[in-house]
């Protein structure tokens, strides 16, 4: 169950609001934003709507805390690590990207989806989320001499790297949503070698 | 202009219809489809409100009957032709593609973007639409004895023609709001390498 513990020391205001943040987050994996209320959130952290509303001042404002919260934990879970090859690295951020989005579906989908739809601060949320997750990718490149990614930065390969991150969003959300037998191995090892696939064209022959 | 000629002859009812879709696609060109009102078209139409209202309903039903020709539009324009390899054929629709977004580029974005957002019949015809456009991919395939494309039909290709199918969408639709110096020649070229660089992972090492 979601239930929070109730707090037995006192918690600063911040502390508190961070708690309320991380609750939302997590009730967020199995319920759309639309269905993620101020109500919804007052009954699960078993606090009055009257003291959300004071560290939120309205849905309006707890959504954007709350996507803006999973957007850093996104970037924070897909991050590089270890020391292997670029595209070793790749399939660690893809793997761990792919489980982020099976265990936070519905509200990933919310995401991805709402924020083609008028919310507009949601909308600039979900855009810096994408940016900052496509930009590291070039960090890595510059940082390694002979990248074998090809991801040399020029406006024709962040054009099209732009579009390997709508593709990995639609692929990915769409096997959650009906793997159709696919299996993840199989999915990663298709994720992994994309990018370097759509990137392929621009190597000189 | 946009503005018809007047007709000079006595138009059915349902002719009459058509001529107001095709307008209305033509005005969509260059607005949203938020933007495209009954009067906006009204006006360019020459004609009264209440006749349009008596010809679609309402704006709602306008819309759809605008977008569905639109989408209609696309899958013409798109069809392979002539007689050349598949990545041949591939590359003329491609290009086909491009262009009609570069020309219809307002309400190609509207219909892309709102259909994340909550209009339900939009968001199926944009469905429908873009499924067309990639079965149509497979029949190619199965027509071609031997596809140099890779595709097969399996759910793992089909999951990947659907990620390309948003791959293009989003590179072609941001390269039209800002082409970055990226020529059209650049642009088609990686984009009919993309489709057989998703695919190349699943070919046997």
């Amino acid at each position: 169950m979601a239930h929070m513990t109730t707090p037995r020391v006192r918690m600063s205001p911040d502390a508190r609001r961070e708690q309320l943040i991380e609750l939302g987050v997590q009730l967020l994996g199995r319920r759309s934003l639309e269905e993620l209320s101020i109500e919804v959130l007052a009954e699960e952290a078993g606090i009055s709507r009257g003291l959300l509303y004071h560290y939120f001042g309205g849905k309006q404002e707890f959504h954007v805390a709350v996507v803006r919260r999973a957007a850093d934990d996104l970037f924070t879970v897909t991050a590089p690590r270890g020391s292997g090859s670029p595209l070793e690295q790749l399939a660690g951020s893809l793997e761990r990207y792919v489980d982020y989005v099976r265990d936070n579906y519905e509200g990933y989908v919310s995401l991805v989806r709402g924020a083609a739809g008028g919310h507009e601060a949601l909308r600039e949320i979900y855009e810096e989320s994408r940016t900052a997750l496509t930009d590291r990718l070039f960090d890595g490149a510059v940082a390694e001499e002979a990248s074998d990614l090809g991801l040399t930065d020029t406006p024709t390969v962040r054009l099209l790297v732009r579009g390997w991150a709508a593709f990995m969003e639609e692929v990915v959300v769409e096997w959650v949503r009906d793997p159709r037998g696919v299996t993840r191995e199989e999915l990663l090892h298709t994720l992994v070698g994309s990018l370097p696939g759509i990137l392929a064209p621009l190597r000189p022959a």
